[in-house]
């Protein structure tokens, strides 16, 4: 009447997986299903100093919920995934990834088929997920240029994490879940990345990249939508000096990425250009001159961990992925974290062509370009929990705009904790 | 020191219990509790050719969410059930099933009581879900006659899966949830459905079903409000060319379904009336002519399946439910799931008193009538997902329709994934 | 080839641990990891007479969903705790609990720093959660003067469960999460609680406690935004028959709670009063006159189980939580649930200074008072269900109030189920 090791073997493959990722990972022993709900909160306060007698902006001094995501994702019948996230910061809600993936041939260099609403691949930073980025914001261009917005469609992912490492994504996309039913022709987006690291290693990681990406806006009741170009001085609640009227009809976006990182050193920078394609009428407007501006982006940062830490580079995605602290905080045993500081400098221009653009009657009275520095301070109690502090400082600048010689100030906090 | 059959089975019946359906269900052992998280994804492609000489409407070339849901289920207590489901599809939220059923008589013949927003049983194709319908739009009345709503009220379920099936579906509702705080008298809605399957077998099954609706509209701020009939062409992103104004202070309607299945060939149809009681006031401006419209619609669809696969009925719900690939698609040991071929005719009217309503004022310029035909493609890789291709042809008919005459047609594709 | 007592042990050690509240509460076994989906349903009918002679109301006959939740909660490493729950009752979403708690120093006297939206702490019945409260809505008061509203903060809560027990809450927060974006200067809210529980036995529960909060709305562009003040006669599909116009530019609260439970008997009051500060403007209009409006409210209730059960405090959160039937229904084996009647009487008052406010040209023709009863019926067949029945009178009056003399009243039920 005792019980067998086979017994108990059988036993044992007939129960559930559970795999502490934040939440509960719980999957079948043949690998034939999984689960996990998925989510984040950010919580941040910003506090500004505008420069309201240049901009005429009043100071700022608030909370909000930065990201409040909820979703799931899991395995269906070995090789189907599925991702599906919701936004609910404001009182709207906003679909973020929403798509169903084909992983039969993930023998073959983790090869993904993907199908439905997902990130299009541009940018290392914009590529990183918000949980693991450095700054409590994404650098200028990544905005400005819209280098991480999501969109329905189909793409293609693989990639290597061997010692020399690369990844490589492609799509075809259309628009966001939330323009649903405005398009006559939706926007068509066509977007390419591939990334190489040459060192791979557990000690140090060189990350190089490159990306593309066409697009055009499709027409609303026979009319061209057009992109506008747009950012904040480097914290989420300022406004944005630094501004476009909607003036693309297609652009072209290509960017270069590098990053290296060292034990607890790291390095990182991209340099990105946008062309925009103005309607002809303003072109005629302009006398016939030439006007597809040019703008400009690029950053570069560098980070250090105070405690025995280092980043996590996911070789297979080119992406940065979870800061993993090798001794957790813990009050009672000891232990204090990881804790990082890092400094960046920022630039983004999306000035160019002002004049012509004007004198086409366009109204271009925030064109120009910002510079910025930002100071960070990080705090990884635990892998899955984050205290953030940053301090800002931009400079707007541009002939033509009214913004021009505004020196934006502030410092943000956030709470992060995801699941 | 050993472990004894006694204690392991002890221990066996402590741990709970996970049923993979997509998602894991997981339950007590004592069938005192269980849970469960579901959702599903349908992302859609539409090319609509929208005849522009005749209706005007440019044509379609987009993508769509079409559904986007994440819910939950549960069990607690034996005996009391709860499903919640959030649709996320665009930038607002809708609630889908959000009920409280109390199953303490299910073992005679699975008695539930339903106390919350649930489905209003009218149609066979409306009941069944649209993860199992077999075209990627139902029916053009079940659009037109809104055969397939939710609404708060109560309700009563039974039925039975014995070799002559049965079911009885029957509630009384007031508004839909998210129609909540406009009303002073919410709408009022009495519905009624029974099927029977004379055949219930493993290889055929004979489906017969009659349902019976009324509702009366309600009011806000003391005005009635009036119900509108309207279908699209067969795609969802297609405009609607078939549309009275809002016109139906209440109305009635029926159905008669019918569905035969043998073995991987099966035909499905149904006929439904829908009659309108016009507000006084029309009937005066019409000089006291009677103004109560009948709308009719109907179709009829074949189904086949090119692999050795079936369509799953569940008698004792009245209506089709998941298809279980035999040999689910599997790149590395063979099996191609399933495949299936349909073909489906489809008619509906909402022109009939036309004349009166124009004479009486009411804008009718798009009240008229539809026919159309639908060819699928349907591929399921496995029990959950589905590939699925649709081509479809409509013509707009109507002597007072400003789109008589139009000739719509265009193709759709959808991925689907299910939890 | 048995399996060993400390293999055994191994083995259960490293399964996850399922506690069935509602839905499971999936645990790993070393306290480091917890997860649990969470969420409820109330579903309601009013019917209303809203006395249309005096208000000009219609009667309001009507179903809606008053609380329909989602969300999640769960342990990260040991020490970290989050809540996040989004409302899905109309089609907009709303966030409640979004915080990060860091519970490190439970061990001394459960003390935990929240940081995110979390509810603001005053007044015992707007601390108890609304799956919870006796009646189907709060009193008067707890509405007019929003005694329980969430805001985006830090917060500190600790207390004890001991005979003695004890409770203490306080915070500083800032907007509510669905206001981002809007404010220059968020509001700022600044509030505290105690509660203390001189008698906490299994027979018998003494509670007393004391809040103050003080708050200021803050700035958008550039303009003080102004609180007002409004309460719905005891059902929340009525109308609201006393209501003050935008008035407060910072108002501070006082509140004095007290409960007694003896067995299946209960009593429970509470005494608020809020002092509004208008902003200059109005007192300069008045002559000079101090218009700083003193509110007050307070409500009494008394309730009594007819089955063998109690109310249950916790003493630590300084609130009441979840009714477990003794005997859960069971339509087979025989039990009840647990019955409870209970009568309250309610009154608030927001008419005060209506006379200098209208000389100051500010609108006040619904300032003015009520006062009310509500009797109660409520049915709990297992502890996460629960059907209720209210019926109300209320009695709206105030010199200025167009309303006065109005006699609304009604009756109400609510299904309830949580997970």
């Amino acid at each position: 009447q005792y019980i067998t090791r086979a017994e108990f073997e059988d036993y044992k493959k007939s129960q559930p997986k559970v795999d502490w990722k934040g939440a509960p990972k719980i999957s079948s022993q043949d690998g034939k299903f999984s689960f996990k709900v998925r989510g984040r909160l950010q919580i941040d306060y910003n506090s500004i100093d505008q420069d309201e007698p240049i901009t005429g902006d009043p100071d700022i001094n608030d909370w909000e919920a930065r990201r409040a995501r909820l979703g799931v994702e899991g395995v269906i019948w070995y090789d189907w995934d599925y991702k599906f996230e919701i936004v609910f910061a404001g009182n709207d809600t906003d679909v973020k990834d929403a798509y169903i993936a084909y992983a039969g041939f993930s023998d073959w260099n983790n090869l993904k088929i993907l199908f439905g609403q997902f990130k299009i691949a541009n940018s290392l930073e914009g590529m990183t997920s918000s949980r693991f980025i450095t700054f409590m914001e994404r650098a200028f261009f990544i905005e400005a240029f819209e280098a991480e917005p999501r969109a329905l469609g189909v793409g293609v992912h693989a990639g290597s994490d061997d010692d020399f490492g690369w990844s490589f994504q492609s799509s075809y996309n259309g628009p966001n879940i939330g323009d649903d039913g405005v398009w006559d022709d939706g926007p068509s987006i066509w977007a390419v990345r591939g990334t190489i690291a040459p060192v791979n290693t557990d000690d140090a990681i060189v990350h190089l990249g490159a990306s593309y990406r066409s697009r055009n806006n499709g027409t609303e009741d026979g009319v061209s939508a057009l992109y506008n170009y747009e950012a904040r001085p480097g914290l989420h609640l300022a406004d944005k000096f630094v501004e476009t009227e909607p003036l693309g009809e297609s652009d072209q976006y290509w960017g270069l990425e590098g990053a290296a990182v060292y034990r607890r050193f790291s390095v990182q920078g991209e340099y990105a250009e946008l062309s925009a394609d103005v309607p002809q009428m303003y072109k005629r407007m302009a006398g016939g001159r030439s006007i597809n501006p040019d703008y400009t982006g690029w950053y570069i940062f560098g980070s250090v961990f105070l405690t025995d830490d280092m980043r996590n580079y996911e070789a297979k995605k080119g992406e940065f992925g979870r800061v993993k602290p090798n001794n957790p905080f813990d009050i009672r045993n000891g232990g204090w974290g990881a804790w990082e500081i890092a400094g960046r400098w920022d630039s983004v221009d999306v000035g160019a062509d002002a004049s012509a653009l004007l004198a086409a009657g366009h109204d271009c009275d925030q064109c120009g370009d910002e510079e910025g520095w930002t100071i960070a301070l990080n705090w990884y109690p635990t892998a899955y929990t984050r205290l953030m502090f940053n301090v800002i400082g931009t400079d707007i600048g541009g002939a033509f705009n009214d913004n021009d010689g505004a020196d934006i100030s502030g410092f943000g906090m956030r709470g992060q904790i995801d699941w």
